[in-house]
């Protein structure tokens, strides 16, 4: 399957990020989804560079769906969504192709593919694929916000600087969405930026923990071996570059605590059966139990600096130091945030579509 | 899928806790593999409970292959493997059947299947599973072992002490080997089963870290998306039971590194390209890069525990509490180890199929 | 995906015709099916050889179910279905090894398992694995009869003998499910009855068109492109051993036809769409239209036959002849009726339940 | 998966007949491969309507491939082939939007997208979706080409008249190559266009068999049970608009044969194993055995016809008449051949990939 993913609804992407377009063919969504285009803009805009904490290249991202829309709903056959690379500047990469940068794939990719992929501003693995995936799941959510769910993501950690947790979801989840640096304590924010821009300015990245909450998933989605909600959403989360760890509930805080602090109380609320506390971060034997689902990923620092770094010439065989130039990030977790959001909209349509059927959305 | 995964090489589990008999069937096996029953065998020993730090429950796990295997040696064609349930005491379930346990699937259960999944002992949900996952694994061990790749897992945390860290992998992998109880150090090991002892003696349960290192994988093995080394390893690991999270390489605490610490410079070393660190736990943009495979698990405290707990009655939807009695383990990080040493070797052994072709490890 | 098929409800296959046994695991079955292991038995009659058209090896076919029922309904989880071997005599085989029996998977056995795979009765390749395929599709038929969804197969033809064609489905469908030897026409019946008879004793084999039809499939199931109902069922009755043809509707038949008359006219009948005629087999662009699905597939005549064969030794790479001895049918048409009912019902299952979800069958 | 087929290497469709454009992305191809673009282009010839025979709706076919080739060579990454639609004649097919067209799809995709699919020119039923597929395959080709693998397809049977059948393979393949209208015996070539003219001048249409050969596949490729190469290219073919059977070597007319002139002897020819006849069409047992691959495709006559035809209005639930004006073909056989040929392409590549490896392709 390789690059396409999902199972009731698959999500394809192709494209590098100096050739001529990248783009994403969403499959299996439900008919008569109205697609909003500001929507989409909206959440591409939330993960485009901006300021001093953000790499340079300033791209449109000027989308175009040419198919699977008709008369601004989906049709329920493919969606394919197209986006232009317009700011490509490759001179920046012609000298790399042989030289290994740390931290990226040029090295695995060589050992792949031989030394045939595009080494251009790292190819089919650049962070610039994410954009299309941005635009599919701006879809994604607003299916799920016409169903109640609504999710987001708040940066819980960067460089070394802790956000407050979650407290009351309705108010932090709007909160967020009006936020382009999602932090929810604004002097956090502040201290975060700051770092961010230090660390750039000293030739550094930094890199974080990205935290999500989902409100209102239906108890009973999911498969209790191998397509746990776990196993599927983490699946896809590790293919957002960066993401080196994904928990879910209190995740490796659990290991410490014992059952009885661990396992979360069940109680009756209005007639529904809750939960006292969310340790567990709304999944019990993969499944969902109805309580928010709750999970954090860890992005590792940006691997492109501007310090001189020990590596080498794969195709010589020898060693050598490389000092990058060009434009790069030095933090991507204010970024990557609208990536998870969107990974995370995927995979609970792809859930739900396949626990309810290709009508669940459309139907009444 | 469901109950099946892999891709070029496919596991598929069926059974349930206090059913005939549970099993596993394992496709797309080379041919010529020798099925080592002793190996097998030595596998299941290491998940089995023994001593106090288990549950009183123990079954003989005595295993039967009744296909895919001719003349002691794999047929390249679906191998089925049976172990059936002999130590069964389902009065301890039946009046749990609407009464959720706090940290189990008994509420999820009942929302996915309506009532009609079998309630005794977890059923389909049990830990008891991943006895033919391990016997599964266990013939993935043999086939990675023979191309030189071996893995192991210790016990990196338990009830809140650590174990040492990995060091000289080769000498740390053959130790763990020879110990049931998968610690490196000596005095910790001693600390955690005394501190797993405490915990049972006042009906609680504790948690834990596994941390798991792969040497010898060839680089270039993984895709850039989606079904990278990371997101296909990780939608597996999240099926066994207890696991809420899955970090490679140094995984969360990457988080707080700048960039300059997190990237792995690379050198020669006899002709050969090898990093100097491994933070990123030998996978690069989702590829292998030749250096260990390295990543650790959260394995938070076993649910089922002594003291009295407030949950739901289900089917009345009204409040109650619950005391279990019954035969439980206080902990299952230590018979954890042998289940995600299996799932690991299961997932290589796809993805070097996948990578290599069917002959990959018949062909001289 | 090998030995594994289908999408939202998956069967896998494993065993070999002389090993300890052989079975299937059904995953994805709605919760609460009633399984009538009287219904399984009855289907698995129709399968077993009996009088002189069909080979002496009599298995008593005694199935178990081993999980995935919980007090005589489907839990939801994966259902395991064993066959035990019991009337083996593999000395008939012990000398084949290596010459390849015309017509069979000997030689290309050895080429893809490199002399790995077992040989006795054709092993894993055995038309012996279609029972457990039989017992499975049984549970499928009883869910498809609760939602009015019936379906049925005659010998359309066989050694040059023509049944007559379905004409009212209701009566030909329910006098289908009375007969052991699926002909709706009594004479047609009697003369292919001699011709196997009379093939038989000249030591060699016939074959056939088995013609299925299914009445009440709810209309916009199926995909337009690759996953079309046509192409989906077809992939997996090519899978039933010595099927080499699957034609939907007319088929072949409609190539000489012009437009004016393959065209299906539609009208209302009862508020109903409905079409005049039925070329298309109930299917337009992959998709039903609510009419019944009618497909046939080609039988070719069985392999094994008793006069001496031109054939190669491929361990020595040398001509040499073969006379098989031992027991085969000469016709497996007869039997393969209840394959193709049992595959088609599993298929059935599979398209509904990705497209009304999982709850599809248990819900109200 | 629905729009996605394949397994090591899969094909995702996208696009409407009138919309922006239609694509496909090819994914798992091996790294290195030369896209020969002028290949490309007279795979797509093949498949363009010419003469008084097709359409008048002629499209230029301008494909651009905008990722997965870097240099002229395919990177390994996925490859996405885009043609915009430019001769779009929407206005012809606005009054339609709720009546049937008999043998169309008009239907049933309301039956399934509930009334939201784009209904201009099918849509994404339409056959212009088989551009980017010939594209696609053109690619695949190139690579069984380099190999040594070849095939063609000529059309066996149009309109009631035959073509000789397939005698020397080299050489029939070769001619097949040079010629538009795929037909081996030029005066069946000239009565079967002519009966395609005389079926257009009466405003109806025609149908047809084509018939497919490859040579030099290697043996040993496919899998026992749901795989087969019968299953796997089968599931494939019916995707092809009209195509309604699919028959393997003798295909249906095994069914009339004895098994000892269905058998296929083996005898050695150079050192090799090969079959003296090849009733089964290369493959025995769901393996290929070295031996030609062979199969044919029934194709219905196409179903836009000019003739009144009786209808519904299935938004009015009412009987109604059409008569289709615009611009059709009156035999589709002709140009499907480009599409099976492609689609026989992208299998055999999947299968190879599968069996050997992400590198057979590339390695020396």
């Amino acid at each position: 399957m390789k690059n396409t993913y999902g199972s009731a609804v698959t999500v394809t992407l192709f494209g590098e990020s100096h050739g001529a377009m990248i783009g994403a063919v969403l499959d299996g969504l439900c008919p008569g989804i109205p697609v909003d285009e500001d929507a989409i803009k909206a959440a591409l805009d939330l993960r485009r560079p901006y300021g001093k904490i953000s790499t340079a290249r300033r791209e449109a991202d000027e989308f175009s769906i040419v198919s699977g829309v008709f008369e601004g709903k989906t049709t329920g056959t493919p969606l394919c969504i197209l986006i232009p690379n317009t700011n490509v500047n490759s001179s920046d990469y012609d000298r790399l192709r042989a030289v290994a940068r740390p931290g990226h794939a040029d090295y695995t990719a060589y050992e792949k593919y031989h030394g045939f992929s595009d080494p251009r501003g790292g190819g089919h693995f650049s962070g610039r694929l994410t954009a299309p995936l941005v635009a599919a799941g701006a879809i994604a959510q607003t299916m799920l916000a016409a169903k109640n769910i609504t999710l987001g993501t708040h940066i819980a950690r960067c460089a070394g600087i802790a956000d407050r947790p979650f407290s009351d979801l309705a108010v932090d989840l709007a909160a967020l969405r009006a936020k382009r640096f999602a932090v929810l304590d604004d002097d956090a924010a502040k201290a975060m930026q700051d770092a961010i821009e230090r660390a750039a300015s000293e030739g550094d990245s930094v890199g974080g923990v990205l935290e999500t909450a989902v409100v209102c998933m239906p108890a009973g989605v999911g498969e209790p071996w191998f397509d746990t909600v776990e196993g599927v959403l983490s699946h896809a989360l590790f293919a957002v570059p960066a993401v080196k760890g994904v928990q879910f509930g209190d995740g490796f805080a659990l290991c410490d605590m014992r059952g009885s602090e661990a396992n979360d109380a069940f109680r009756m609320e209005n007639g529904r059966v809750v939960t006292e506390t969310n340790h567990n971060g709304g999944i019990n034997g993969g499944i969902t139990n109805g309580m928010p689902i709750r999970f954090s990923v860890a992005v590792k620092p940006t691997p492109s600096i501007f310090r001189e770094q020990r590596t080498v010439d794969f195709l010589r065989n020898e060693e050598t130091t490389l000092t990058l130039s060009g434009r790069h990030d030095p933090a991507i977790v204010h970024r990557a945030r609208a990536v998870i959001d969107a990974v995370t909209a995927l995979i609970l349509v792809d859930l739900l579509t396949g626990r309810f059927g290709t009508d669940w959305w459309t139907a009444e």
